[in-house]
């Protein structure tokens, strides 16, 4: 692997998933492959499980680890090419990044969207040019429209839960109070189709994703009829693609115990942080259906064996 | 030891205290017990000396350390269990803690008081919500109402410096200019008695501390005459838990080189930050009567034997 | 070496930059030197190269490495002795480094200037105040006044790229939008003439650099004059000495392709962040003429020198 920023970079997507269940039996069985390597995490944004579970993934590996919050701890950085900088911005992402990766052989990058330009959000610009100028692997802690290394935790902890051999997978659409990036559906729903499930996708209108992540799978406007027979349902607000960032507020989408009932005792998943009682209820996530905490705990294999995986390419 | 939170916690504060001691001639001889755990350090507020001493502590055990000022690298935190969360916390701290548990072997957490509303103060919510949900042991790095770790650094210095075998220690009262919480000085009045010194603490009307951390204690209102013969004098301001959260500025109770007079060259102990000239004079911190460095520098083995005893029970 | 704040504390520089020449062939070979070591970088301003840089070398060298925002991370330090602390400041520097000066064996400590008022600046109260109570080996991340551990690694860049035995280098000023400190200037000028070179400085009337740091070489007024026949070109901002903290726009002083007809194919150094288009052309920064990538990766051998002298005299 040469760097991790979408499914597309993965070669065997089952097969990985089955590496980070090895991986996860002996997780400090590979100590000496990130001796003397550095991984350097960089936060345009918030964030408190991919920043400790990208931390212990590289500490399980050998590996050293800085942090930056890029604005808090240096400067403002200019995106754009070919500008006279006499404005607020003290260095341009060409130089960061280069320097960046002189000082560390693997990059780890997050930059949440701005939700007021589609186009601008979806060309990736700050994860890009980090590719281009860094010199070194980039991986995506979570870029303007995907989030790779959620969606392979996701993976992960279907694989442990599954009952059956083709599960029934929904993705649900659940309320919120703001405009939320659609980066962990978009990535969830690109990612889930490499899997051996039934996969398929209900929002209300206006709130379907870009069909360049959901492919084929059906999608659906009725979350009781999705919900039927359902083995595993994940749980997600976005905020609009086709009216660009809009939110949506529709308090009945809250996924609870009632709406459950219909379902083949569904697992429940999200990524998290989640507003409780506004996207999911208190009666679901302090249940046995809930699997939000050990599915939070793979973001450590998921993290380590794309590291693993990339350290082994140096 | 499971968790660390108050004295109550410890079978045997004096034999910890020799522990402590034993540590601090070899810190790194147990650099294979930390192998492979990390210690998360939380800070829900501002760190300096358990900030570094804590880490120092955990590395001198081999342990990995993650770092986490909550609310400037992530976002806010729900504490109340039950509500709508539309408002402006994302995550709840059910959530939060389980997670965090699920990527670290023990947590350390940091959170004050908020010294208005006494009651919720005294609950410990945050510290407590730790405990209940992270699912791994908790250590104090100070709470709403006590800083154990502080405590038992203070007893290690004691133990240092006492030079009769029990040793007359008073805790005074000190005016400062803001409101500042009584977690030190519980804390210090609970594991004092757990030593074998005369102890006692001198404060002005309207500034005694809960009974339920000075317990037999004797409680003196006039500083000269808690001073007399004294070996070492303790100096923290505190607000006023009657009153609950006033700010005391008696300018009098400022503890100089002349107010020592009467002591048995006592040695003069501060938790620090302090502020000079407010609560302890110049003459008395550059002076030789002052220990409140060598007593910050115990905060490593202090953190380090707690640190120690938590590993060994996992 | 006992401290790292000027050229002043290095016995033999040309020496030096060869020994950091040799630890680059081979910058894991003394990962036992560091064991059970712990560097405190503090930074009581923004840091992006040196940050990284250090905690790299650091961690090269085996290293424990701490790092604290200073005033975000923990609280404001009162720096003038004798003062009643009843404002805003809640900590001496007197206890804060000497507290630090427990917890790490070398503290390393980034403090810029407030250029407004020089006599203070260039009084390098913080850095001295390190020096004086923490009781261990102070390095300097950037003082008020100079930037050592950027000019070492400029002068291994110049030893790694120069064509002829004794190159033409020219510093030259270059416009800004804001007062920028003399800092790298400075220490580059001190630096510089230990090495075999023909140097001179070039800048408009009124930025003229103290001699102190200047000594005996050449002070140019015309660019274009200056540039003839260079090697290397040290492109740099810094605000009025003279007129303390004036901000100068001269526009015309960009450095661009044009300019480095005159020059002997120079190679055009930044230690970065640098203003594209401001203070170098993107026609520069994007060919072959720029090496301000390679010399920020230098960076990391200055920082680990110096750190392993210090540690080799512990």
């Amino acid at each position: 692997m040469k760097q991790f920023t979408s499914v597309k970079d993965v070669a065997n997507p089952k097969e990985l998933v089955q590496k980070a269940l090895e991986l996860k039996k002996n997780p400090y069985a590979h100590k000496q492959l990130g001796l003397n390597r550095t991984l350097g995490l960089l936060f345009f944004n918030s964030s408190l499980r991919t920043r400790m579970s990208s931390q212990k993934a590289a500490a399980n590996l050998g590996m050293n680890v800085m942090v930056m919050n890029v604005t808090q701890d240096s400067w403002q950085i200019e995106m754009e090419d070919g500008v006279l900088m006499d404005g607020g911005k003290a260095e341009h992402i060409r130089e960061a990044a280069a320097v960046m990766g002189q000082y560390c052989d693997i990059l780890g990058v997050r930059s949440f969207p701005g939700l007021e330009d589609r186009e601008a959000d979806y060309q990736e610009v700050i994860l890009n040019a980090f590719i281009k100028h860094s010199g070194v692997p980039v991986v995506s802690l979570e870029s303007a429209t995907l989030h790779p290394l959620q969606s392979l935790a996701d993976l992960i902890t279907i694989a442990e839960y599954q009952q059956t051999a083709r599960p029934k997978v929904v993705l649900t659409w659940a309320p919120h109070v703001k405009a939320l990036p659609q980066a962990v559906s978009n990535s969830f729903s690109e990612w889930i189709q490499h899997a051996d499930v039934d996969f398929s996708i209900v929002q209300p209108k206006g709130f379907e994703l870009s069909e360049a992540f959901t492919g084929s799978a059906p999608v659906l406007y009725d979350q009781k009829e999705a919900f039927e027979g359902a083995d595993f349902i994940y749980v997600k607000n976005w905020s609009s693609y086709k009216n660009y960032g809009a939110v949506g507020e529709a308090r009945d989408w809250v996924v609870n115990q009632e709406k459950l009932a219909v379902t083949n005792q569904a697992k429940v998943m999200h990524c998290l942080p989640v507003r409780r009682n506004v996207v999911i209820a208190d009666d679901v996530l302090d249940s046995e259906s809930s699997i939000v905490i050990p599915q939070a705990g793979n973001r450590v294999y998921s993290a380590q064996i794309v590291l693993k995986e990339i350290l082994g390419n140096l």
